[in-house]
């Protein structure tokens, strides 16, 4: 472990970047996301699936830790980061994260048919609205 | 994007958890981690670049928004993940950052040897003292 600290412009300035509109392209290539939480015993990390739609990104998740963490502070972000082409990127999307108790917006989202490989798991819905999107890429 | 949610044994009961051994094992083999901190207005992450001594993580930072939340908040998270011949494994450790102001502290670490691309940067080091390391293992 001996490279410079990776797509962060306070350490790199080789670092650019991303339009609003690079970074929602980027995230919507990406598989999987890391969910930062505050909790009550402070920052915690969680990786998610998510996806993105209408501008807003969506995850889902059973009772638990995360569920909880955003109950008690709902102000999360969310990071993602790939490969294009010769360049790595990374993108942050800061927002407010909001259970969803209405089936319609559950159904309109598509969250609803993500596959699962669990047949009996009651499933929560997340919407995070965000309320900054930035994001950066990285000569490889 | 039509996969479950990816190493969440809430959600996935197929995800096995490592034991601390493993945890340090992937998380000394790990190029990168996010940082999950508690900024003022709400969570916030970043990518960064670690290194693993002695049971704590170090990275460094130049001043900026890091080192801000870090001193507002110094209960912070580090996930790292990767792959190990057929399985993906996550880790995610939390606990305690504080910016290091004892060179020999800074020299022991050996974090002063990193590689940088940069030339004029005022660094500044932080060590994670670990509260809890959980790290899950999932077949892919």
């Amino acid at each position: 472990m001996s490279s410079p600290s990776w797509l962060d412009p306070e350490e790199l300035p080789e670092v650019t970047a991303l339009s609003e509109e690079e970074c929602w392209s980027a995230l919507s290539s990406a598989r999987v996301g890391r969910l930062a939480v505050t909790a009550e015993d402070g920052a915690d990390i969680y990786p998610v699936n998510f996806i993105v739609k209408d501008g807003n990104l969506f995850f889902r998740t059973a009772p638990g830790s995360k569920l909880m963490a955003i109950a008690h502070s709902p102000a999360v972000a969310m990071e993602a980061d790939g490969t294009k082409l010769l360049h790595r990127w990374s993108v942050v999307v800061r927002g407010e994260a909001q259970r969803l108790s209405d089936e319609a917006e559950i159904v309109a989202a598509g969250i609803d048919s993500l596959d699962t490989m669990t047949t009996s798991e009651k499933w929560n819905y997340v919407r995070i609205t965000p309320t900054s999107v930035t994001g950066r890429s990285f000569h490889r």
